[in-house]
């Protein structure tokens, strides 16, 4: 049976920086430029979201798109659009710097298990036009 | 060897529609939405399409892409741009919803024969910006 | 007072062909080619309405965003999107070709009398990414 | 002589929310919605500097981009990039909402005492790729 | 009678290098920097044509868009893509820098005295994604 | 340990064609077309690395997307942008044709050394908007 992948793609707008509690604000500067700014900056974020298995043989869909974009307002959009990274969601630890990529190990452990009928394939996150991260579960 | 893959974007316009024929009026409104109204609609879609092969040692091409742009307006875009999906082509089956998840199936099937240098390595399809499905031919 | 103009991109998809009833099929093939094929063929429309006038003291809106979106939605998307141009618009008189320069005349005409604060400058519509038509209703 | 317009795009990433110091917590949430949510949120900013004047009859530049980018740099993406709109940046007032709309004004001050060998004709400013704002000048 | 403005995107691909022939090579490079390199480098440039006029009653058109493309290619294209901007164009003379701001003046001279029944309204030409160049004929 | 691919996109912009020094004139233009245009044509190229790894514990890095930048700038941009590919290039070899296929590989080949805590994935470039090669190092 054919195996085939289907994205999802939706946006959301967050202000975050980039802070490890446990270093001096020289250390932050050095290692994180502007990105340590005490204010914070923010982005808008474009997230792909991959699902892959067989067409169903009688509606052609790998999974209704309009159902999995729901899923990702509910488990994703709704704790991350208009949001601080730092401060507002409760599936981003204090602990956890909110960088593209920590973002969609996060995000994949939102909505893997809600998807059900096919699999979770990956999550791709656009930061600026020049820096995404991707992650596969693995 | 070094493989290299290689992708080419095309570009088609069409009408469709979703519709289930052994359904009611009623069940494939609750499942397509607006995607089954009568009068259909239609979209710009967007065409991938990646071969992967080692690079030749005279003309660095792994396919010539014109060819390769020639070879996808004879036996995909001459089919599928300015027709109607659900009517026109020959290659869709009557009973084949037109998504995009079943068009990069029934795609790959028109161009795999005819790749012979080099190998057919997916279909990608946009839909939408935000929706996508691609088929590696597994 | 500083006159600002502001943008709003919307997105609707739609099956069209153009004919003129008058003609022969011949004639529509001769000046519409392949747009004139018998079942319609679709596109993804890019829609972009801009308003223009003083920001607001308070908010700083030249016009709400999203209640300009609203509008466009209920006056323009409700009746565009995912319809066929020439069959399903009330708005698209049959004697009109659906053609992008005629509907952005048409879509001002939808939004220039319920745009009360500030003023309709200007609606721009994509057909595809290499043709769009403007209007400045004039 | 030949007018001839010349764009420089320039991007920056910064935080923000809308709220209004006189307003009650309930009106701003009103007005604003998500966008005056307490913590901030955040966006990528592009930015688009319109200058117009003749082509030097040496150089064809109307005005050397890359001095048009540093200018830009110095006077606007050097207090704006990596900021938060409501509390880091000197040129915006405490009482001026940071929308797309003032932020064109502010960035068209910022800007025009330094153009001097050609005219500025527009600031443009995309908040997200659905929603932009443009000012020139009157 | 209803005037709308209708857009045509093209695109050519073409080496330049930017240089003064009576100046020393060290003023060359001092003004140009490394587009003054001397083995030329190139871009991929995007062409935007709009003319305007009223849309013809019976086909919706101001200007027929495929024959606005073809005179495009004719008058435009055959004569710039795959060139070098310095040695290969009747129209560039051997004094004009190949510079974007001269390229939309002179690209509208060989496009002005065809188009007949509208009018020709810009011609716009990126030569990056972050730098174009607009002229209006004035 | 989650594994997470981080991409960086950069751009350049250079001259090239595509000749077989071992031909004749008449088979370089049967094969490569206009590509052979004695002159130079030239192209904006978009190229995106990919590395792979796990995110540091406290940057929640793979790696600094700063330093990812410098490094394919020093490695990469300083030799190709704003040059020539068949004259100014030291890692392209007089014999080898400046191909988007060839380059991937020979990309690849400047970065790959020089990738040490992460591991390079894969080398992604855009001649135009319609043609682009990757390599994942095998």
């Amino acid at each position: 049976m054919a195996i085939v992948y289907l994205t999802r793609r939706e946006r959301f707008n967050a202000a975050h920086k980039l802070k490890v509690k446990g270093w001096s604000a020289k250390k932050n500067r050095a290692v994180f430029g502007k990105c340590a700014n005490k204010n914070f900056h923010g982005h808008n974020y474009e997230l792909f979201v991959t699902v892959k298995g067989p067409p169903d043989p009688d509606t052609g869909f790998v999974m209704d798109a309009k159902k999995l974009s729901k899923l990702i307002k509910k488990e994703v959009l709704n704790h991350l659009d208009h949001s601080n990274l730092n401060k507002d969601v409760k599936f981003i630890s204090k602990n956890t710097q909110p960088t593209t990529e920590n973002l969609v190990i996060l995000i994949w452990k939102q909505l893997a298990p809600h998807i059900k009928k096919c699999a979770l394939h990956s999550i791709k996150l656009y930061e600026t036009e020049n820096i995404f991260a991707e992650y596969f579960g693995e």
